[in-house]
Parts: structure tokens; C-alpha cells; sequence
């Protein structure tokens, strides 16, 4: 079964959007910074693409390989429901407290409970990895101890203020354990395995 | 005159200290996990130190070199006044609302004003850079745009709840360079440049 993996672009003060981020906004005020070595690395620019190497890119790759999209309901309707086709058709699985009437579009589809989001999104990643995004789903699936890697890319900025990628966390220890460190010029990209959760003393 | 360098090892979820730190308790509780790492790497048990190129005792070693010690009011007090010698004999500046009516031990002195306090440090320091220890100080000088490098070590843990190295800034861009990336297995040591403070649009 797939492993869930939760990639972030996320600046120094841990923020992962600006102040006011919403759907006309989704990164918030400033908040675009966050992206921007990402836009570089992969944009269509010839003038301003960077290597294969480039650790944006590199990590970027790895997020699209993945076999399932797992989210939360804030970044998916931000994102405008990315038309409701992440990567390849691969499933995604959006956590919500209430299922919206219109029905989910393309390959999504609307999940209220933390474990049967976790539990649809690996069975239907099969053997690839689940690629997970948003803030409040991560601390959702942190706090159920369903997250297995972190992929944090940390980009040399300190917003000030914005949206917390770790806030309102219960004071336990989760230890973690580097996995690999890839040291670019626009970002650091930290990956770790959750080796002991939030729910194992 | 020397430059301003903030030390500080924090988790990566963005604390410094666990919930709860206080005088008896300086790192709060579960707060010393920030800390292993470093006391592995400069303890002087053989069984457990750790060879000269460990990314703690490296970044240590560097703090060590540094002529004078900037620091809050709070870190000051929880740490004993260092009894009055942090290292070296290097002067000791510390920030503080008001002046305690017992003089400052050692080679410490207090000083209310953040602009005066960063002054001085950097002439004691001289050639030498300036060790920014506790996160009140830091973001006071900080916001003052008195900071010139980050020291930030961090440590593969998520705390949940603790005291904050970055908390109620401005929402405003700091620009960072990175300079130097140093992964251990402890610790990932991250140092950057700052290139533009909260002071300079």
C-alpha cells in the first residue's frame, strides 16, 4: 500500500501561505514567493528554465509520480479543484467536514472521515506513493498518525505572518528521521520518515 | 565591526523550547530533545562523543569563536546568567525592559534600548562576530533589522506546542541567502544571509 507523503513548499517561519490567502488569493499576500523558484525550475521559459538537477524540479518530479492526490477541502477549492485532473487521472481523495452537493469533479471525490481518506488514498495509489497537500489536512493526518514521509522544501524567506504549516498541535513528540537533504540555491528541500506518531508513547 | 549571527537549534515544526519553559525548566517540557544532538556531539563521554566534522559541534565550535554574546532577558535568567561567563570571558549584552536593581554578574551588562544593545555588542565583538542567543531577542533585533546571518540547526522532531523562534512579526518579506547547508545526522544546520530587513521595501 502506498505511503503517504506529504509535500510542502514552506518559507524559514514556517508559513506556507501569506496573510489572507483565498480562492481569488490561494498563497496569500506575498505568498507567491513561496512558489517562485518552483515556477522558475519549471516553467516553459527557456530563459529562465533550470537543470534537470534543480532540487525544485527534482522534487516536483517525485510529487508527480505519485498514484493518488490526498487534500483537504480548503486547498482543493483554492485550487480550483486543479479541473478535477491533479496529474495523470490519478484519484483524488479531498477531506471535507460536509460533502458539497455538486458532486466532485473529475477524478475527485469527497471523503469525511481522516482514516477512510487516508485508507481510500492508499489503496488507490496501489504501489506508488500518495501525494499529500494542504495545511490543515497535513495536521489532520499528522494528529491520526497516517502521515508516513515529509517532503518540506524550505525556501530562504521569512514571511512574518500567514498560514502555519504546523499550528494547533497537541504538545507531543513526533520524532522523525532524515531521510535525504537536497541543497538548492532557491530552496532546501528536507525529506523525513514519521518514525513514532503523535498516537505511539 | 562585528556581524550579528543568531544561534538557535529548533525543531522543525518551529519551536525552541517546549511548552512551559521557565527559570527551573529552561527548555520546557520535552524541550531538551532540541538539545540531544549537541550534547552527544561536545559531551565528554567517550562512549557517546561524536568526531570533529559532527554538524553540532561544528556550528558550536563556530558560536564559540564569536566576541561578544547578545540575549534576551528570559534566555539570560533561565540559563543562570552562565554564571556571569557564556565563554571566554566575552562581554555579555543583555536586552531587558527594565534594569534589575542587582548589578549584571561577569561580563555581562543590560541594556533596555535594542538599537544600543546590537551597538554594543558589535564593538565588544571587534573583529569578531556577535552570538544572538533566545527568540524574544531575536525578534526584537529582527524587526529592528539588526540581524545579519541565521545559525538555524534543525532538529528531525515536531514538538507540537513550545515557545516559537518566529511569532508575531510583521507581514513583511526578509529576504534570506542561503550560504551554507550542513547535514547531519542530528541536525540539518541552515545559514543565510540577510539580504533585505523588515525596514528596507
Amino acid at each position: 500500500m502506498g505511503r503517504i507523503v506529504l509535500y510542502m513548499w514552506m518559507s524559514l517561519d514556517g508559513f506556507v501561505t501569506g496573510p489572507e490567502d483565498g480562492p481569488d488569493q490561494g498563497l496569500g499576500i506575498g505568498g507567491e514567493r513561496l512558489h517562485e523558484s518552483l515556477v522558475l525550475a519549471v516553467g516553459d521559459d527557456p530563459a529562465t528554465a533550470r537543470s534537470d538537477d534543480d532540487v525544485d524540479a527534482l522534487v516536483l518530479a517525485a510529487a508527480m509520480t505519485t498514484g493518488a492526490v490526498l487534500t483537504g477541502r480548503r486547498t482543493f477549492d483554492h485550487a480550483g479543484h486543479w479541473g478535477g485532473d491533479h496529474h495523470d487521472g490519478v484519484p483524488i481523495i479531498v477531506l471535507t467536514r460536509s460533502v458539497p452537493d455538486a458532486p466532485a469533479p473529475g477524478h475527485a471525490r469527497y471523503v469525511t472521515d481522516v482514516r477512510e481518506a487516508a485508507a481510500a488514498a492508499r489503496e488507490a495509489a496501489g504501489e506508488r506513493d500518495v501525494l499529500l497537500h494542504g495545511a490543515e489536512a497535513a495536521r489532520a493526518f499528522l494528529r491520526a498518525g497516517e502521515i508516513d514521509e515529509l517532503a518540506l522544501q524550505v525556501v530562504p524567506v521569512l514571511l512574518g505572518q500567514g498560514r502555519r504549516l504546523f499550528d494547533d498541535m497537541p504538545a507531543e513528540l513526533v520524532e522523525l528521521e532524515p531521510i535525504r537533504t537536497l541543497d538548492g540555491p532557491g530552496t532546501v528541500a528536507l525529506r523525513y520518515r514519521v518514525t513514532r506518531g503523535p498516537r505511539v508513547p
